[in-house]
């Protein structure tokens, strides 16, 4: 069992990836979900809803988030009633907004709605969100304390960042099934997602870093910086808000204290170098996700290294 | 001051008639509520839909109900979903629910909640819920009893009809205006509309019936029967199963005790004329609405021998 933790388009492309070679049953995906939000009076999942889609078939490449081909009559209409419409959701998209807040009226939990809207789109991999609390990430700007969407749709992410906190995360608990995922599984990857709002949520969900730190399986990540910047997003801004470097030493230091392996772009091969001085295994590989090949690519030599990594334990385990 | 009374498609081809022969400010519409569903989780009001599409100039023609021009792929998303998708709503009709649910989640009634979204559409005349509590259309038929959506969209009324009720009725009021209006009003006018299930759910409403009897104001009725059948849906079969003639004389009778004027069709001369020894003013002209030029005929012919009743009544208060 493979599970991935993840969060952002980066992570929903490393999934896009990994799903076609490894088998579905054998992919267990933990997602942020402090980018949470109730837009228009519904529970809106954009993490769940970016792997749900990849792992249906349905996300839209062009945009890296919501349904391919989708279309926005209803968000005109809303724009219309003067209703909020920087939030971009698509027609087909409302339908699993609709649905999973119907689930949650007749108090189901997130993880149920998630399943049940998973089973109706044919989703054979588990995704699990961080937890059913709620745990919401919060961006304090010199304008105020914005959600994460505030922060990064509607605001293009252009205001300095203070801090980020993630409001309900010390009271969370990790959904059913998450600690037993990393508890069991066979490797444990974080995708290239940004680590302070997309998986720094997930390490702020009580638990969950001390089950990573507790596994037995080889952890690995993907740097989703490249060359000193992020590939997309606003990666780089929030780790330097928060007093990390924006580089691979940034992406290490963000998760010292469990990981095994860092899979870095090729591009960083000298930093890489240095980072394996300070007792880090560093893998170089191509990490850029353009396309089909290269995601596949890049999730066949992450399985590769992580692979290795098990190996070399076992062969240093036999006496 | 014109104060209609309406519900279902013929309702709206009146009202859409009558706006463009009325200024908007001079328009008073209070609207069967009966219909009202919840669908996906959103308050959906159908025919206070309908006089919002109609009075912002929105309404599909072809259909009859919905916004023209609508697309329908957040209902074929919600069908893949598994979600029901007999109740067809478009994705700009969705924004107008997704508006109302909020409102209402905000605690505010379903009047205000209408004045809000045709501000924001810029309807001028006033469209009233017949009442802001909760009264519901139930039809009992073999197979149970279904609420007027079920009966009329997801079974096409084809169940025989036992029994119709309007639950919720007796405990509820008028919205606020709606007595008001009917007491001040130059003109009462009763649309074209399913006597049972259109108008019966506003006559339900404790006091509505009795401000009609009380009104000075002459009160007409466009007949939704011509040559003894409805002119669409089931008002026939459900005036037969309240044991009214499905004629213009069941629509006299089911108006008898506050009714002053019938409008009837050209083609019920005859009926007419033995409904008018009964003591009736009827007046015959062309009720079917084809067109605009229909519309625009119909509403004209209306307010004209609404005028005469009028007139005719101020001189026979002068001495």
């Amino acid at each position: 069992m493979i599970v991935v933790l993840t969060g952002g388009t980066g992570g929903a492309k490393f999934v896009d990836g990994l799903r076609q070679v490894v088998p579905p049953e054998e992919l267990t995906i933990i997602v942020n979900t402090g980018d949470d939000l109730i837009w228009w009076g519904l529970y809106v999942s954009p993490d769940i809803d970016s792997i749900t889609y990849v792992l249906a078939g349905l996300l839209s490449k062009e945009r890296g988030w919501g349904v391919k081909g989708d279309t926005f009559y209803c968000l005109q209409a809303m724009g219309q009633l003067g209703q909020p419409n920087w939030f971009h959701v698509g027609d087909h998209d409302l339908a699993i907004h609709l649905t999973r807040t119907q689930l949650l009226a007749e108090k189901k939990t997130l993880c149920e709605a998630t399943r049940e809207i998973c089973g109706k789109l044919g989703v054979q991999a588990r995704i699990l969100p961080m937890s059913d609390s709620r745990v919401e990430t919060r961006v304090l700007t010199p304008v105020g304390e914005l959600s994460f969407e505030e922060y990064f749709v509607q605001r293009w992410y252009q205001d300095p960042v203070q801090s980020v906190r993630f409001a309900g995360a010390e009271d969370s608990k990790p959904a059913p099934g998450v600690i037993e995922a990393i508890r069991t599984a066979d490797l444990v990857l974080l995708a290239p997602s940004n680590p302070i709002t997309s998986i720094g949520p997930i390490l702020a969900v009580p638990g969950i870093r001390e089950a990573l730190l507790a596994s037995r399986a080889p952890v690995g990540a993907v740097s989703p910086i490249v060359g000193g910047t992020a590939v997309s997003g606003p990666a780089g801004i929030l780790m330097a808000s928060q007093g990390l470097p924006v580089s691979i030493a940034g992406i290490a230091k963000a998760y010292h204290d469990f990981l095994d392996v860092l899979v870095v772009d090729d591009r960083d091969a000298e930093t890489a170098t240095q980072l394996r001085r300070s007792g880090f295994r560093v893998h170089c590989t191509r990490t850029i996700m353009r396309n089909a090949e290269s995601k596949v690519a890049l999730a066949r030599a992450v399985l590769s290294v992580m692979s290795a990594e098990k190996s070399s334990r076992t062969a240093s385990e036999t006496p």
